[in-house]
């Protein structure tokens, strides 16, 4: 039975969300990111009316600090915002759940972006864990294709999974590195350059410029030779350098983006890839919703502490001692 | 309360075992492979009472079909053999499922290996679906090491995640190429480069030897720069030639992984990786547990398929129909 006031709400939100109301979008996502069984009601039936309304290209953007982030969808975005494309800025940082969240951060990184009419920014939740940040970014995407946007950038620092979590909520999956050339490999994640259509070298300018090129290069040899996914069109992966100090490269960044997702598009990839997403995240949650009551258990989440240590120092088979966890939680 | 039949049964066979007996090991790997309730009772108290027994170097071996797999293993097999280390081969091909296993073919392709009395050769098993296989393979390596083999070579044809699950189960994982350059990736599936600590060239003989050379040289630059990984000592991932055919280049690949193994050893990192894949097994089989219950739950499970392809449509958010699924099964 839906409760009648989250409804209420609901629906007076989800019209202001699809006019384009800024304030109305930004409410909606802190009901998206909060907690409270309330507002999670809201949010639900929120998500239920903005089914279909709206079509974003979301695009997830990660790199080290360092390499220049900020300053790159600054003037990236700012580009698009001046070709008259509406343009949302999420960030993904699980760490910033124990600084309690980056607000002022972001916003003043990205100070033109920021006052920008057509922009939207909104700094990563402080939540607990990566699977509240996925939950809320899923959401707060949703959110924002809803409120018209046409590009939501979606970046995320590099840190544990957060990039394979972004990639999997996005069609297109940039990488953005700082010029440097051999083993150096920037703090890059194993998985990582699997998943990126692009690698955009940035700094590509001064001194270092001759670096990034020779990088670019080398990133695009090492992809052509270990990677091959049926669903890429010819090119792609693609390596690039950006000077986001200059501002120089976003044509062709913007570019290599649309062209990809024209081609996906075109051949019905981009709509199968949201569908295998959609159905991943049902299944992740699915899977992350019984392990939650398993560990709440009384009896089988006591045990597996010790059960885990057993295995761990070999004393007990995997097998077993799963066997032995399984038993307590499910026959009853 | 365990049960007494299965107990006198696992002592004899575990004392067997031990002893170095291959009637015996062969027939405890039978039980590990049988589904049957009682023989999994006998197989998990055999296991128990091997715990600890044995020590040996556990090999995975990945190449898809037509790089000369079966001639690498019988003369790098043969190679160990004559040096007096006991070698055991175990297969894992999940499509044998389909075919009824493969028992005269390994034989057969495994001539000279099959007949030597320091080599055990065990091919796939039949069984139902890669998590099957996957605990039997865990199993049968583990009564190996018990029966007192020195090297233990998991082999497996590129089928889907099954390069993964032996990279899992093995202490050092080696990926077998034919020459080919750029952009030809001979099947070498997604996520397999960043797992392999060696890449080995065959046939580097007659007219390939050039282009198997040019292919080891392509793959060690490109391993160096996509890869770094904390727990390899210098000069790994590393990237070689054989000539399986006139059996050259077997003492590098030995020297190579040998070398690897006594580095790892000593940085107590083998150790660390076996505790870390004993328990991340313990937590896969507890999520497969979970969900293989969850399906079969007569409300929850019919519940699935609907669900899931309104997720897939669009016509309903993953985390709505997640809780929506995950109600029907835990709040009872």
């Amino acid at each position: 039975m839906p409760d009648p006031d989250a409804e209420t709400q609901a629906a007076a939100l989800a019209e202001a969300v699809s006019a384009g109301d800024r304030r109305a979008l930004a409410r909606a996502i802190t009901l998206a990111e909060s907690t409270l069984p309330a507002h999670r009601a809201a949010a639900r039936a929120l998500l239920a009316r903005l089914v279909g309304v709206g079509d974003a290209l979301r695009v997830g953007l990660s790199g080290a600090p360092g390499v220049g982030k900020s300053t790159f969808i600054e003037g990236f975005g700012m580009m698009l915002v001046e070709r008259g494309l509406k343009v949302a800025v999420l960030a993904v940082d699980p760490s910033s759940a124990r600084t309690g969240g980056s607000i002022l951060g972001d916003k003043t990184r990205m100070d033109r972006l920021s006052r920008a009419p057509g922009a939207f920014i909104r700094p990563s939740p402080s939540g607990a864990g990566l699977g509240g940040v996925a939950r809320r970014t899923r959401e707060a995407i949703r959110l924002c294709e809803a409120a018209g946007y046409d590009v939501i950038l979606v970046e995320t620092v590099g840190v544990g999974q957060s990039e394979i979590m972004v990639a999997e909520m996005t069609d297109v999956f940039a990488l953005l590195l700082a010029p440097g050339g051999g083993d150096e490999l920037q703090g890059v994640k194993r998985g990582i350059m699997e998943i990126a259509d692009l690698v955009i070298v940035n700094k590509a300018d001064g001194d270092l410029e001759p670096a990034a090129r020779r990088t670019a290069a080398d990133y695009a040899g090492a992809l052509r030779l270990l990677r091959r996914r049926p669903h890429d069109p010819d090119g792609y992966p693609q390596a690039l350098t950006v000077s986001a100090l200059s501002e120089r490269g976003f044509e062709d960044v913007w570019q290599a983006i649309s062209a990809l997702d024209a081609e996906r598009r075109a051949r019905g990839w981009r709509a199968a890839r949201r569908r295998d997403q959609a159905v991943r995240w049902f299944r992740f949650e699915v899977s992350q919703g019984l392990e939650a009551a398993f560990r709440a258990d009384p009896e089988a989440g006591a045990a597996l502490p010790a059960l885990e240590a057993q295995v761990a120092e070999g004393a007990l088979a995997p097998d077993a001692a799963a066997e032995a966890a399984l038993e307590k939680f499910i026959r009853r």
